[in-house]
């Protein structure tokens, strides 16, 4: 690792950027202990320490050492910057440098920059009422929690993706540095084109320690460190200290360097096309945990150590000794030095500020919604399948979606992008290579296909860095589609609940403007994983996302292709919310035609009537969600049209599934008269579902006709085996519906009961021809809605 | 990255262990594609195709070349091998493998090592009623699946730890090294003791490619991948070609170096004690995708390509040329000299398989449950507390546990393990720190505690090697302890499915014997996170795991100390199952003496009589499943017994969640009458429940007075704020329960009105207090039950 000796600050520019520093940890400090007495006018009282001491103090050096820094680097250059921190526990720091550079105060105007609003600031860190103790939503300047680690550099990527001129400074810390999803996101740096997109300047911040444990990172030596970041694609700078002074002057001289080395590998990028490859610089930064704090308490060291990970003095309000270290260690900042008496800045650290939106609290990067601009969507018309009567094709509905989605990211370069783990093709979205290639930085050769630097395609195998890509990019006002085999979405549950907690903060900040909403098309889904088998079947992900604010959550089931267009068309126009739409890519039929599937996803919900036949009174309900149940659901009605020619049948499709919670629950749900009037109140209803049965009983059991509802879905049962075997393990083929129905009817008589054992021989008969065949009854496979019943 | 030259194999050992590799590819292939004719007895006909073609060629000929030379070196050192395969979709060929050795025949009888057998062999692969096409719990010798990628290392390490003798060889696919838990999880090597620890041979193999793309770390040039390689802690042998002689030359000189090198880091660290840290051996295999295979196939590159990734000739069934094509294939590997007319292989090929259980398929490390021994468990009642009333205390449970789990570490060492993401100190289970420390195999400075080379304690900060490594551990027969922050546990949601459906295969299959359960304790939970906030509370990891099957998933919510650790014994006891316990760490009453503890959790619910003046006949159930909703239904009660003193309450509390659930849900499920017994079948019922209220819902919609059940929980409300803030949040708190109570039992009168208002009142002056104070109200901090009521 390179470490650099110069000493690029002048002597007055060295003070002046320390002071700035002992403000900013003066501030960190007094967010933590301080409920009066802001600006310690008096000596310090128990009384005037916050009741509950919280806040993460270790890492709150190094964050503001580094602000203050960038900040420079920001004014010489005129620089756009944006700050990503990993340890976003750090939010006292972020704060702090917020109120100085009057970022916060333009935000938040109560929070006046004077001694009122500094009072104000120090009470409201982790204090009832007030700013949680995160990175959050409620911090001017941030796109990046950093509660749950491991994403800080993703996001940072999706930042700078299509903003040329943007520089993202990504402070990783070395606890995060060891989770997965962070160690996966270092190759970004192959899917990053410098000609039109931004960079990032990750810093990996040693402090050395985590809540207990040192950081493995820590403690590999300089050598493996070396080698590891050099491997990653980087050009690691070192800057290692405890003296105020040389650090200033190493982390100064290392920003010249590692920004002119960025100006200079985009320079020849832009200049010179097809320029290879070259690794980006970085900074390892090796600064003590708790820099500046209590040395030792009570005989053990604190500064440097695990110890110092939280607030380092606990005892302040009952220990006269903890409170005069307190006392002192604030003194140490000399903060009457650094705010005038009214309590402002003094004009030495506000000088250090750069102007308006290069700010980093101001950025309009670190608030999407205000750059965000709607897509161009070509009509949607022009995508449908001729569908002339129910059950035409056979369509692939990811395919025809393929060919629309070609044309969106056409009329909307730089401004979206279809994110997916190695699955676009897979999932057969592949019509948008002919509009654009794969995003590609590393190295190809002659047989690859659709692979370039600057292609918009983000294909990684890794659903953790996608999602934190998407991310990153939606954050900062842009569009984005990701597609993702559906049991392995799981992989990113942990991901989808933070930004469901970070929408769902947002939308109480008037300040924060709506960013695109996070689309995800789950294919591949359970029933049709022929070939992979019981390892690729999980559809709980709706079940996981359900449990989230109703506010920012919606889930759609599209029967068919020409549903999955209306659906995907609306989620890309929608805001602020998480939209999952899960669609098969295997061929099948269609039901409905454009103009239908207009009418039936606008209502979300609705009766069939032309595979109905129950005249306004029906004996029983058929419902279905998801493609799969549909066809099994319509190929069960045919067979009861047939052997139970009496029965009156009444067929309802579920496209928008939240339609069936209660209106009081979700914005859209069904009143209980509209549920009424399509479910009855007292007719039996065989819901045929997507995923776990459960989940239909958890958003409908406050409804009237709850108790007739019998759900059928994925119950767990599944290997490598046909298409219709899978529904025939779980109980959701057509033969079984078909005798739920005979089983729940009454008065259906002896023909009924007849055709029962007929449906009952037809799953002997089924698994008899599988077991010899290897494939499908040849009428199951053949099988077609009986134009005769639309 | 060194490449060797040496060509230790005559020419005779080439000749034979390239037959068995050709054995091996011939197996594989015939798997995929013949249903009959497996002898190629006949010409092929498009009828002994399988209808449809599952299965994955690409990464199978590597597989199977690193089996054939992997029993080379078993059999010359007579060394205790494991085979994890990463690229665990290459199914077919570990089964050829396995019956080339008679592994796969000792396991299953009816697929005989002849032409019968090797019949079913092929017919079964993919087929319905057969085998899945993965690595699955249904193949010999694998405990890793690898469908969903990226735990092969860390499942290797979990397997190595506390087996000195034995070497787990695990090949990683190019594409799973692109996953985060798969990047996270190379650090495993600080955390294995060679003294007391086996080894684990990371086998890279670059093939090139994944679906649809290259690999990154396939370009990314050798002197960037030898650095990352070397960054992790690894000394990189390189394998390259695609001449076979060659190849084979390369890899047996590489497998003799790298076990050398293996054996001489355990010797060196045995002998002396306190040998620093080396670099461990690994190998990155550069072989064609699809080697052997066909090299082109309708003008496109087949081999060496990912159109290789799955099955290169899909036309067989309908395409004479593609036929034909495959048959050249097939009799390229000159079947007719391995196996005899019976079809039984040849001696030259059955010579080289090691004998009896150091065949890989026999490994009884890989069907742990062979080698399980139960745990020597301390009598419980010795850590209990003192609970001469309810609500003694405040004990802190996890602290308490912690003693409890330091006595099952010492008296279990070599068969035990716990492991947390940093957090077993932040958990309060630090006692174990008396017995042992954490696994520390990188520099350790003065300043650190309780780390060492050898310690049990398995933290690093990333749940996914957390989990990956128990995973391994428990799948070779040993014991473990996960402690995890609640929220963040979510980041294995889909390591958890597919362990869940790894036990749920298992125990359909006989010869596997049950392993130990694996054991989460969720602690820092939802309600108390005070200083991190609303991204550390998400209580769903409960309703995610309720979706496996019922068989596997158990869950506890143990109200208090004492029946913590009876829950705790509980589970450390059982096997097969994935047991959820959610617990705090904070301090709170105690409400049951150990002997009550026990009879409490052995029902797994119960009437609380102490808290209950129903005499038999309730106005009003008060239910609660968790330790802060059980402390708050008290304080409700004994709210209610001052304001509404006539009113008739039963106290329910539930420990086992399972028991809500109708018995025939749910193996623990409580019988209708039962649950009617406790819960009424006409009176309303308010519970506190510690998670998402819907789950109540869900495991009770069937119960016959689920119309009167009111349940509160989570409802996604939450910040930095006091511990009673975050109920008043979420109206779990004492006085929005009793309002609850108020509101829903009729005919209390006046009195109950004014009481009702009183209750909203104390909302506010709870809220006015914390904005005033920073800390809960005085009386709700220092609440506590009545002793008169008991």
């Amino acid at each position: 690792m390179r470490q650099l000796l110069d000493k690029p600050l002048a002597s007055a520019e060295l003070q002046a950027i320390n002071a700035y520093w002992r403000a900013a940890n003066y501030l960190s400090v007094g967010q933590i202990y301080l409920m009066h007495n802001a600006l310690l006018t008096e000596p310090l009282q128990p009384e005037h320490i916050k009741p509950r001491l919280l806040g993460h103090w270790g890492t709150t050096p190094g964050l503001n050492l580094i602000y203050a820094h960038l900040n420079r680097v920001i004014k010489q250059r005129d620089q756009s910057m944006m700050y990503v921190i990993g340890p976003g526990h750090g939010g006292p720091a972020i704060a702090a440098n917020a109120w100085l550079e009057g970022s916060y105060t333009d935000t938040y105007p109560d929070v006046t920059r004077d001694a009122a609003g500094l009072q104000t600031l120090f009470r409201q860190f982790s204090f009832p009422g007030g700013i949680p103790s995160h990175v959050a939503p409620e911090l001017p300047g941030s796109i990046h929690e950093g509660g749950e680690l491991g994403y800080s550099l993703s996001h940072a990527y999706g930042a700078a993706f299509d903003n040329p001129d943007l520089v993202v400074a990504c402070v990783i810390g070395d606890g995060e540095a060891e989770t997965g999803p962070l160690a996966a996101s270092w190759h970004s740096n192959k899917f990053l084109d410098p000609r039109t997109d931004g960079a990032v300047l990750p810093i990996l911040h040693l402090n050395g320690y985590k809540i207990a444990n040192p950081a493995v990172l820590a403690r590999i030596g300089d050598e493996e460190l070396t080698k590891l970041l050099e491997g990653y694609g980087h050009r690691p700078y070192l800057v290692d200290g405890d003296d105020p002074e040389l650090v200033h002057q190493a982390i100064a001289a290392t920003l010249d360097v590692v920004l002119d080395e960025i100006a200079e590998i985009q320079t020849e990028a832009r200049t010179n096309p097809g320029t290879p490859r070259r690794p980006w610089p970085m900074i390892v930064l090796r600064t003590p945990k708790g820099w500046t704090g209590p040395r030792e308490v009570d005989g053990v060291p604190i500064e440097g150590t695990w110890r110092a990970h939280q607030v380092p003095l606990t005892g302040v309000r009952t220990s006269p000794e903890h409170l005069a270290m307190l006392e002192t260690w604030l003194r140490s900042y000399r903060i009457e030095e650094l705010l005038d008496a009214d309590g402002r800045p003094v004009a030495e650290l506000t000088d250090q500020v750069p102007a308006g939106e290069r700010r980093m609290g101001s950025t309009p990067h670190a608030n999407g919604g205000l750059l965000t601009r709607s897509l161009n969507l070509p009509p949607l018309s022009q995508y449908a399948v001729d569908v002339p009567q129910p059950g035409s094709g056979p369509h692939e509905p990811t395919r025809v979606l393929g060919t629309f989605l070609r044309d969106v990211m056409s009329a909307n370069l730089q401004n979206f992008r279809v994110f997916g783990p190695d699955e676009t093709a897979s999932n057969r979205l592949d019509a948008i290579y002919e509009t654009t290639a794969k995003a590609w930085n590393a190295e190809i050769l002659p047989t690859d296909e659709h692979l370039a630097t600057g292609g918009r395609v983000m294909e990684i195998l890794s659903e953790h860095t996608c999602q934190g890509w998407l991310e990153g990019y939606l954050l900062t006002g842009r569009h984005g589609w990701f597609s993702c085999y559906e049991a392995f979405v799981h992989l990113v549950d942990s991901m989808v609940n933070q930004h469901a907690k970070w929408l769902k903060v947002s939308r109480a900040l008037p300040w924060r403007r709506t960013i695109p909403s996070l689309n995800y098309l789950l294919t591949s889904h359970v029933w049709r994983q022929d070939n992979n088998g019981f390892s690729h079947q999980d559809p709980g992900f709706i079940d996981h996302v359900v449990n989230k604010k109703a506010e920012v959550i919606r889930v759609y089931l599209p029967p068919d292709t020409n549903t999955l267009l209306v659906v995907s068309d609306h989620c890309l126009r929608s805001r602020g919310y998480i939209n999952v739409v899960v669609a098969g890519k295997q061929p099948q039929p269609s039901w409905l035609d454009h103009d239908s599937a207009v009418l039936h996803c606008a209502r979300g919900i609705g009766v069939w009537p032309w595979a109905s036949n129950d005249d306004g009174d029906p004996d029983v309900v058929l419902a279905c969600a998801g493609d799969v149940p549909t066809l099994e659901t319509l190929a069960a009605v045919s067979l009861l049209r047939e052997h139970v020619p009496g029965l009156k049948i009444r067929v309802v499709n579920v496209v928008d599934l939240m339609r069936l919670e209660p209106a009081s629950e979700h914005p859209h749900g069904l009143s209980d008269a509209e549920f009424d009037a399509i479910f009855t109140t007292d007719k039996p209803v065989i819901f045929a579902y997507h995923g776990y049965p459960s989940l239909i009983h958890r958003l409908t059991y406050r409804r009237h006709n709850h108790a007739n509802l019998h759900v059928r879905g994925y119950k767990e049962e599944g290997t490598t085996t046909t298409p219709f075997d899978m529904v025939v393990r779980n109980d959701l083929d057509r033969y079984h519906l078909a005798m739920d129905v005979i089983d729940r009817v009454p008065g259906l008589g002896h023909r009924a009961a007849e055709t029962r054992q007929w449906l009952t021989d037809q799953r002997a008969r089924h698994h008899a021809y599988i077991v010899e065949h290897g494939e499908d009854l040849p009428e199951v496979r053949n099988w077609q809605w009986p134009a005769d019943l639309s």
